[in-house]
C-alpha cells in the first residue's frame, strides 16, 4: 500500500488526537494510502520524545522547521498554538508539502486568507481540522438535510458551553492571550459552530453579536496575575444568505456545562437537535409521521446504516469524541490518494473566520455587520 | 341536565383527587351525567368538615353508613383505607347505589370476589378506580398496540419505585399494617402495573415472586415503635396468557425515585415505554422507520390528536397527576348515563387482586404459581 | 370567609384558565379571600353562557363594560385580545376595582404606561399574569439564587419554542394581526422569558435583536389569505444591569419543540436549567458539591418542603400547566386581604413591555438600543 | 520497558476490541510491562492476515495450539467462541502463559471450574474479560459504594436489553447453539450484570428465574432453517447473601434497545443509576443534600478526578465503548508488571457462571435454587 509520511507538530491535546486519529485510521478503516508517524515536533524536548514513543513515531524533534523540511515527510499537521499557524502552514506549502491544520485556522481573517492564498498558490492539498463534522450524528443529520427532510430550513440555534476557563488556579496560557490565539472562546469553540452552521445551513450573511469576559486576570507561571484580553463568552445572531435564522452562544465559563454543544435545525418539514455531550444521539422529527405519532425521534448512530458505524463496533457500542479525528483522517487520505482537495479544507476555514470577524466588527460598531466576502 | 348526587367517603390524599375530578369533569368535559358533591364523609369531623366546604359538597357526616344510606345519593366512591372497601361496597350494593372504589379492591382475592358478587347480585354500576389506565399516554399506547403498531407483544417490564417509606419518622399508619392494607407495597403500588399490564397484554397466567421489608418497624402514635407486617419492595417474573414474559418490581423505599413508573412493551414490530414521573411522554419505536432513522420517538400527548388533550389546554401545555381521575369519572359518568358498566369495572379489580393472589403464593411456596380463576 | 366577586373577561385558552384557577385555588388552598366567580363574559353568547355554566359562574354577558361596571365585582380579570387590555383595565380602574390582566400588559409600551398611570392614579391593585413565575421549580430557582447558592450570575440564556404556527389552516387571529395583538412571538411568548429574566437575574439594559416572520399569509375567515403583520420569530442579544449577558429566541414555528421554554442560568457558584415540557424538574449544579460527584441534580419539585407542593398530592405525583395560575390567583387574593399589591403588578408588565420596545427599536435601527425608562 | 507478547486468538468483534486495546494502552496509559501483538489467531486465513497487518501483529497463524505454543508468547487472549475457551486456556496454563479470557468464562460452571483449577494449578496469572467493570462511572460508583455514600445497600435492578437478534436473515450462528455457547442471551449479556452485580453488591445466594426464545428458528449458511436451543430472554429474581434484593433481565430481542444496560442501586443513604448507552454519566442520589435540592446528579465522567479520565481527554470530550478494554488490559499489564493475579479473575468467571447455573437450574425446576459453592 502507498504511504505517507507524517509530521504532527503539537504533542499536546490535539496533537494527542491527530496521532491517535492516523493509527486508528490505519487500523479501523483500511485507508488507501497508509499513515506513517514518522515525526513528532513539540517544544519539550522530554516531552516530545515520550509523545514520540508512546504512538510510535519514528522520531522527534523541537523545530518545527526542521519538520516541515525533513523530505521524507509528505503531510505536515498542525496541531499548535494559533500564532504558530500561519507561520507552519506557509512553510510547508512552499516546502509542497500537503497541510491539515486544526481550528481556528488563523487568528484572523486576513491571515488566514494569506494561508489559503500559499496552499492555492503553491498547488498543495490542504485540510482544516473541524471535527465535529465528522461525528456520525451530524453526518446523518446532512444526509437528512441534503434529502430535503426538512424541506425550507428556518431557524438554526447552536449554545456551545464549557465550564473548564473556571478550574481553580488554571494559568494564563496562551488561550487567553489575544496575541497569540487572536480571540478566546470565539475562535476557540464559537469557530466549531459556525462551521456547523455553514455545512448544514449555508452562508451566514450577516451578524450582530457581544463578547464578554467574565474572568478578567490569571495566574503567571512566573507568579503574580496577569490580564486576559481575550473573551469568554460570545453570542451573535445571525442571518443566513437562504433567509435563515441563527442564534450562536458560546462560553468557557458556563458552570456545569462541559462539552455541551447543543444544536438546532427547524425547518419546514422536520427539525433536527443534537448535543456533543451525548454524540451518538441525533433527534428527529418529522412531519411525514403520523399525526398521533409524531415526536422527536432518539436515533442512536451506532447502526450498520449509520455513517462510519460498521468500521467500528456493532449497534449500540458506543464512539467517543477522539473518533471524529480519525474519520477526518480517513477523508484527509482518501482525498491525498484520490488526487482531490479534502473537505473541510482552508476555504472552509476562511469562510467560519469571516464570520468571526464579523462578529468582532460588530462588537465594536455595536451594529450588524455584514460577513466579509 | 341530569345529575347524579355523590358520596365521597374518605378525605385524604384520594378522597380530594376524587372530589376534585368531579367538579374538573365537569367544567372540562361536560359529562352526560353531571355529579353532584352531595356528602363528604371522613373520621374527624373538622377536618371532613373543612373537606366538604373547600371542595363545595352540600353536607359532610363522619359515618359511612349514612352516606351510603342517604336516599338522595346514587353514588358512592370508596376512598377509605383498604378494610373498609368491603364492607361499604356491600352496603352500597345492597342500597342499589352505584359504586367507585379506590384500588385496590380489597385486602385479598375472597374479600375482592365477595364485592364482585355483591355489585353483581344486586345489579349495581362499579368501577375500580385504576387511574393509570387514564394518562392520555397510556391511551396512546393501548391505541397503538391494538392498531397492531407493535406487532406480537414479547416482553413486558415494570419498574415501579417510590422513597415515601424512608421519610424519617413516618407512623406505623393503615398501609403498613396487613389487618387493614391486606399487603404493603404489593396491594399499594404493584397493583397498578398489574392493571396496566393487563390493560396492555393481557390476562398473567403465572407468577413466581418475592417481597421483602426492609423498614420493620415504625413509630407508633401513641409512642414507641410497632412491627411492620407488610412487605415494602415486592418482585415478580411473570408468563402472559399470550406467551409473552412479564417482570414486576415495586418498592415504597427506592432511595431517590419518587413515582418512577416505567414500564416497557416490547413487540415484533415495535416497543413503548413510559414513565409516570413523565407522564405526557409516550417513547415509540416503530420498525416501520426507515432504517436509518429508526429511535424511540418522544411524543408528547397532548395535541388535539390525542386522548382528552383537546379538553385541557393547547398543545404543549402539561398535564398533570390529578387529570387521570378527571378522565376516570368521565368514563364513570359517560357509562351511568349510557346504561353500560364502566370500565375497568370490579371485575378487572379481581383479576389484579388474582395476580397479587399468587405472588404471595409463590413467596410462601418458593415456587411459580398460577393465577388463580 | 370574605369573599370578593371576579368578573372574568375572555373565555377561551386563558378565560378557561383563569376560571380554572380561582376555584382551585379556593379548594386547594384556602385563601383569605374567596373568590366568587360572578360574571364570565365574552363575545359570543352561546359559547360564554356554556363557559359560565361550566366554570359556576353566577351570570354572564357580552358587553365588558357591564362587567367592569357591576357594582358587585371586585376584581375584574382581563383574558381577551390584547388591544383590549388597555381600555378595559382603564375602564376598571375608573371603577375602583382590583384589576388582574393577561400578558403581555399591552400592545406597546406606552399604551403599557397609560394603564400602569391609571391603575395608579385611582389606587386599585394590580397584577400582571406572568404565570410561569408560579411553577414550583421556578420558585425553588428564585430561591435558590436569592440564597447565593449561585453565586455572581453571569449568563442567562432562554430559548422558548413552540410550533403551533405551523398548524395547517390556522386562520390569521387577532394573534397575527398588529393592529390587535401589537407584535407576533415577542409579545406573546418572550413576553414570559423577558419576565422571568428580571425575576431571576434582574433588569435589563440594553439588546439588540431580529424579528422575522416565516409564515407570511394566513386564511381569512371568509376565505382567501390575509397578510401577517406580526413577527413568528423574535431573538435577541442582552446585557444586564448586572454586568450578565443574555441570549432570547422565541418561535411560534420551530417545528417539533411545542412548549419548549428552555431557561439556563449560569453563575459563579452554581447553575440552573429549567424546562417547561417537563416544569416539575429543576437542574441545579453546585460548586459545593465534591468534586467528583457534581453534576446537575434533577431535582423533583413535587416534596413537601418544595414550593405549593404540599397543598397538592404527595412527593412525585406531577403538576401540570394549569397550576400556575391557581397559584398566581393565590397571590393575587392573599395580596388583596393583605392590602397590599400583588407581585408581579403593572410594574413588572411595564419594565418587560419596555425591553419588547427596545428590541423592536433595534429591530429597525440595526443596532443595541438602550432598555427605556 | 519490559514488554510480553501477546497472542490474541479471535479476530472478529472481540478479537478487535482487544487488540485495539492493547495498542492504545500503550499509547494512553505507558503501563510498566508493555504489551507486543505478536500473534493474531482466526479461522480464515485470509481475514487473519488482514486483521493482522491492520492492528501490527507480528504475525499471524490459523491454528490457535500453535498461538499457545510459541515460546514467545506471554499472555494468551482468548477471544474465541465459547467452546474453545476451554481448551486454550488449559493448554495456556500447561504451557505457563497468563490467561486473558473473555466472557462468559465457559459453557457451563464445571467446565468454569475446571479453567480455575488449571490456571491455579498452574500458578498463571488469569484475568476474565468483564470489561463492563472498567467504564470510568462504574469505577466511580464502586468508589462511592465502598466509601458508604450509599449506605446499606438493599436494591438492585439490571436491565440489560438489546434487539441485534431480530435483524432480519441474521444467520444460525454460533451463538444461537448450545453446544457452542453453553447458553443464549443468560451467558452472553446476563453474565455481564451478573458480574456487575457481584461487584457492586455482593454475592448472590438464590434465584429463580424464566428463560425464553421467541425466535425459535433462523437460516443455516447453507440455506434452510435450523433451530435455535438457546434462550433469546432471561430473567431472574435474586437474594443477595447480604440480604439486598435483586432483579435481572436481559434480552436479545426488546426491538428498540441497542445495549441498553439499566443498572440501578438503592441503598438508605444514596442511590445510583447508569445506562451503557450512555456511559459517560453516572446518577448519584444522596440524603446528604439538603432536602430541598435533593435529586439525582448526572455526573459527567469526565472529570481530572475521575477515574481514567485524564489519561484521555480534558473534560466534557466523552469515551466510547472501546475504552473499557483498554482499561482492562491496563489492569492486566499493571498486575503482571506487579506480579499479582489480575482483577477480575477467573475465580469471578466461575462465581457469575455459578450464578447463570443457578438461573438454568431453577428454569428446571420452577423453584428457587441456591447458588452453588
Amino acid at each position: 500500500m502507498r504511504e505517507i509520511k507524517v509530521a504532527v507538530v503539537g504533542t499536546k491535546f490535539m496533537g494527542r488526537a491527530h496521532a491517535n486519529a492516523y493509527r486508528q485510521a490505519r487500523a479501523f478503516f483500511s485507508p488507501p494510502l497508509a499513515p506513517v508517524l514518522h515525526l513528532a515536533c513539540g517544544t519539550n524536548e522530554k516531552e516530545t520524545r515520550e509523545f514520540a514513543e508512546k504512538f510510535g513515531f519514528s522520531g522527534y524533534t523541537t523545530d518545527w522547521r526542521e519538520a516541515v523540511g525533513d523530505p521524507q515527510v509528505g503531510l505536515v499537521d498542525i496541531c499548535s498554538p494559533n500564532d504558530l499557524h500561519a507561520p507552519i502552514a506557509l512553510a510547508a506549502a512552499k516546502a509542497g508539502k500537503a497541510v491539515f491544520c486544526e481550528k481556528p485556522l488563523a487568528r484572523d481573517l486576513s491571515e488566514a486568507k494569506e494561508m489559503l492564498r500559499a496552499v492555492s498558490d503553491a498547488g498543495v492539498p490542504h485540510m482544516i481540522c473541524f471535527n465535529y463534522r465528522f461525528f456520525p450524528a451530524i453526518r446523518l443529520a446532512k444526509g437528512l438535510i441534503e434529502d430535503g427532510a426538512l424541506g425550507e430550513i428556518r431557524q438554526f440555534h447552536a449554545l456551545y458551553l464549557q465550564d473548564w476557563g473556571l478550574a481553580p488556579g488554571l494559568p494564563l496560557t496562551w488561550r487567553f492571550q489575544k496575541e497569540r490565539a487572536g480571540s478566546g472562546a470565539l475562535g476557540d469553540t464559537a469557530v466549531h459552530i459556525v462551521d456547523l452552521a455553514r455545512f448544514l445551513v449555508g452562508e451566514v450573511a450577516e451578524v450582530t453579536g457581544m463578547l464578554t469576559t467574565f474572568v478578567r486576570e490569571r495566574p503567571l507561571p512566573g507568579g503574580g496575575m496577569g490580564k486576559v484580553d481575550v473573551d469568554d463568552t460570545a453570542a451573535f445572531l445571525a442571518r443566513f444568505s437562504s433567509g435563515a435564522t441563527g442564534v450562536f452562544e458560546t462560553s468557557r465559563v458556563a458552570l456545569g456545562r462541559k462539552n455541551f454543544m447543543h444544536l438546532e435545525v427547524n425547518g419546514s418539514r422536520g427539525s433536527l437537535f443534537w448535543n456533543a455531550e451525548d454524540p451518538n444521539w441525533l433527534w428527529f422529527y418529522s412531519l411525514d409521521d403520523p399525526a398521533s405519532v409524531r415526536g422527536f425521534r432518539r436515533i442512536m448512530v451506532t447502526e450498520e446504516v449509520h455513517p462510519y458505524a460498521k468500521n467500528w463496533w456493532p449497534t449500540g457500542h458506543v464512539l467517543g469524541y477522539e473518533h471524529t479525528f480519525v474519520h477526518a483522517v480517513v477523508e484527509l487520505l482518501s482525498a491525498l490518494s484520490a488526487g482531490r482537495n479534502p473537505v473541510p479544507s482552508f476555504v472552509d476555514g476562511v469562510r467560519a473566520q469571516a464570520v468571526l470577524e464579523a462578529v468582532l466588527l460588530s462588537e465594536g460598531s455595536r451594529r450588524w455587520e455584514r460577513v466579509p466576502a
